[in-house]
């Protein structure tokens, strides 16, 4: 290990702190921060402290948002009877994005994870629960977390809530990705694949 | 492109411009840094402030430091008689892991580089000229920059300089990384290396 100074070796440690920034990475952004110009470090303090303090989240969806409700749940020519559950504000983008889906949101903020000890009450469900008993419109709940063990429990966590209500619940089809051969497929993914076979006929 | 409200992407955009930094990580430490404890966030801002300000360069080596000069210009050990001229803070530290190098340090903070709009002024090359104009202890100018286009004129343009002075000027050795293999070594390090071959016998 290299030695720098308190400062400087605290101010590596909490860039490496984040996702995806290695030690290599965040000893390059450290010192990259201190040689800036004072107006681009100002610049960089204020970008965090406004986009923390501008954004909250969406009292509906728990989406982040400039303005609550968000932009989505304000949103007239949006199908009221859909709610898309997802892990993270990131996958409302990506989805957004495809311009396909044309139905409402709900954030999780996280899952079922107790290797990272993240209970049920660190994500949403229960506003979730909540909303869906105020509001008689919805009628699906498509669930969209990840693919893994995770997300597959606090799916089949959430459809178990929410079936009793009546409320049809799905989960996004789990498959090979289009595009894909068969051969670079993996043992989980294909057999998904095959227990999910749509009828062609 | 997904697409985020103004702030969101204005604090993506400024991860973005950090070294190393990609557009997918820039979004991935933006929603994490968006999603922290209010604590851990002025931590994070805190870091970069204090690290601003409690360091300086140092006024002989122009080294990063938290007190002026620095905790190698003001040690008695130290070979007084030697300089090694560095581009970055970064490459002292990396030097100093070595535990083999006793004497002191320059730090150029860049070099020169005419495509990165880079003069020789963006660089404390005067601020060496000087010190060893005043030093006369110091005999011999060991130049580490780094072994490109960049890294060798700027070695070639500090020789021209010091040289008349009587100093002598030395170049870190360019060669094959040792445990490396020929076969795996591109051709112009083939060329430096055998340029540089030393007497055995």
């Amino acid at each position: 290990m290299e030695k720098y100074s308190p400062s400087i070796q605290r101010l590596i440690s909490e860039f490496n702190s984040l996702p995806g920034i290695g030690p290599a990475t965040a000893k390059n952004v450290a010192f990259h921060v201190l040689d800036m110009p004072q107006e681009k470090a100002d610049g960089l303090i204020d970008a965090i402290k406004t986009a923390r303090s501008s954004t909250c989240r969406c009292s509906i969806c728990q989406n982040f948002t400039d303005s609550d409700p968000c932009s989505v749940c304000t949103d007239a020519m949006r199908d009221k009877s859909t709610v898309l559950v997802v892990e993270s504000p990131k996958d409302v983008a990506i989805f957004e994005r495809t311009h396909e889906y044309k139905g409402l949101y709900h954030v999780l903020h996280g899952v079922f994870d107790p290797l990272k000890n993240k209970s049920l009450e660190d994500t949403t469900i229960s506003q979730l629960i909540n909303r869906l008993s105020q509001n008689s419109e919805i009628n699906e709940v498509i669930i969209a977390t990840n693919q893994n063990a995770e997300g597959n429990a606090t799916a089949l966590y959430i459809s178990r809530l929410v079936s009793p209500s009546g409320i049809k619940v799905t989960r996004i089809a789990s498959g090979l990705p289009m595009g894909s051969n068969i051969e670079n497929a993996d043992d989980i993914t294909l057999m998904s694949a095959l227990n999910g076979r749509v009828n062609l006929s």
